[in-house]
């Protein structure tokens, strides 16, 4: 399984993704699945990859292969996200066209989403989801995180913390723990995890990181974590039974 | 959907469920899901209820059909939790013999789920998870709670907050937490809940609650722990971005 998410604030743009891969629970393995296509001065460009994982390599392939060989469209030269979205989505129709009917046949999961966050000179920074199917949904200011994979055991603390004007540094921190979150409850998402904050209007990825395996920043965040949500679970009153039931 | 849990500690038993079904996003009502087959004195039998409804309505049916009826196999006569789940177990076999076909034809899916909780005399209190297939598993020391329906936004805080020496009365705030999480991230789980907190070897359930929408309390227990959680999310240092990036 794969968990990846990006957050969209006032201030710029956070994403992140595990690394963790499995075909069926003897066969797991380590592949990237956030990308950096940023023509630093000019865009940025970053794409986070879930599902089938020779579909969402033979597309992450073709759009490489489109930038070198210089390709009149190519994700250096699209003028919007917007268009950016609208080619990675004919790609991907593309693979499913050659690849479906022979996945299908084996019941095999063709699918696959993405996520495509950045900013293009000229335009506000903006945060897309893909689906299998090559169309999209875009984050705004009332949704302002957009997750794809296991997306459900990360999604409470961003809902508790996160709207647009969260500062950026709290909205990485925020993504950050909501994939350690992740990784707590369920296996099959897991390290190295990758983790980019944007600055709006900067043009270039100032602030990224990779967390390894046992890392000790790692490590450290979730004992401060379990520490403190510990802390504030203590300091939650003890149900009051009686006064519960009077409740209308 | 459905989210119930319950939560076996060394002091006793909690279990809590949620009261929302739904028959596609514009038929949405309200069911119980907890039910409750104590004899008191004697034993005390917990269920909860989760998948299609007019299966596990029809199995609860008959659970209490047998009860009336004074039948010499029934929830009140059987001599260990263990023997009750077989009972439960044969049950939704019954039901689904009836129905599945009926059900599969129109795509309809048939599947339920039960959590079944409670102490028999002469017995330590006991945890089980029953299937649509009529097996259970049963929870232990290792794993201490056991949830069925939309699991997954709920298990994080059981996850980091949980062990088998949990205080009984912490086990019961963290099952409340759980499902308001679960509310908050998921609108196909929502309000009345009902919680029940078994102390072991009390045979009789002293502590229950019904939590109905716009509860006070109920706003209460969210209001104090987005509190405290933000707090806790506050006092997590920012990333550092530099001494990350030289983790092995």
């Amino acid at each position: 399984m794969t968990y990846c998410l990006g957050i969209l604030t006032s201030a710029g743009l956070v994403m992140a993704a595990d690394s963790r891969t499995n075909a069926g629970v003897d066969y797991v393995s380590t592949h990237q699945k956030l990308f950096d296509f940023s023509l630093p001065g000019d865009r940025v460009i970053l794409l986070c990859t879930s599902g089938n994982l020779a579909v969402t390599q033979s597309i992450v392939t073709l759009l490489k292969r489109d930038i070198k060989a210089q390709e009149a469209v190519n994700l250096h030269t699209l003028p919007s996200l917007y268009e950016v979205a609208q080619y990675i989505g004919d790609k991907t129709r593309q693979i499913q066209e050659r690849d479906r009917s022979w996945l299908e046949k084996d019941r095999i999961d063709f699918k696959c989403t993405f996520l495509l966050g950045g900013q293009i000179q000229g335009e506000e920074p903006e945060l897309y989801m893909l689906y299998s199917q090559g169309n999209c949904i875009q984050a705004s200011k009332e949704t302002t995180f957009l997750q794809i994979g296991e997306a459900k055991y990360g999604k409470p603390i961003l809902d508790r913390v996160l709207n647009f004007d969260t500062s950026l540094e709290a909205a990485a921190k925020c993504a950050l723990l909501s994939i350690d979150s992740t990784m707590k409850s369920n296996i099959s998402v897991g390290p190295p995890i990758n983790l980019v904050m944007y600055e709006a209007d900067s043009f270039k990825i100032r602030y990224e990181l990779r967390l390894d395996r046992g890392a000790p920043y790692l490590a450290q965040i979730r004992k401060f974590w379990e520490g403190y949500l510990n802390e504030a679970f203590e300091r939650m009153p003890n149900i009051d039974w009686d006064q519960s039931q009077d409740s209308p």
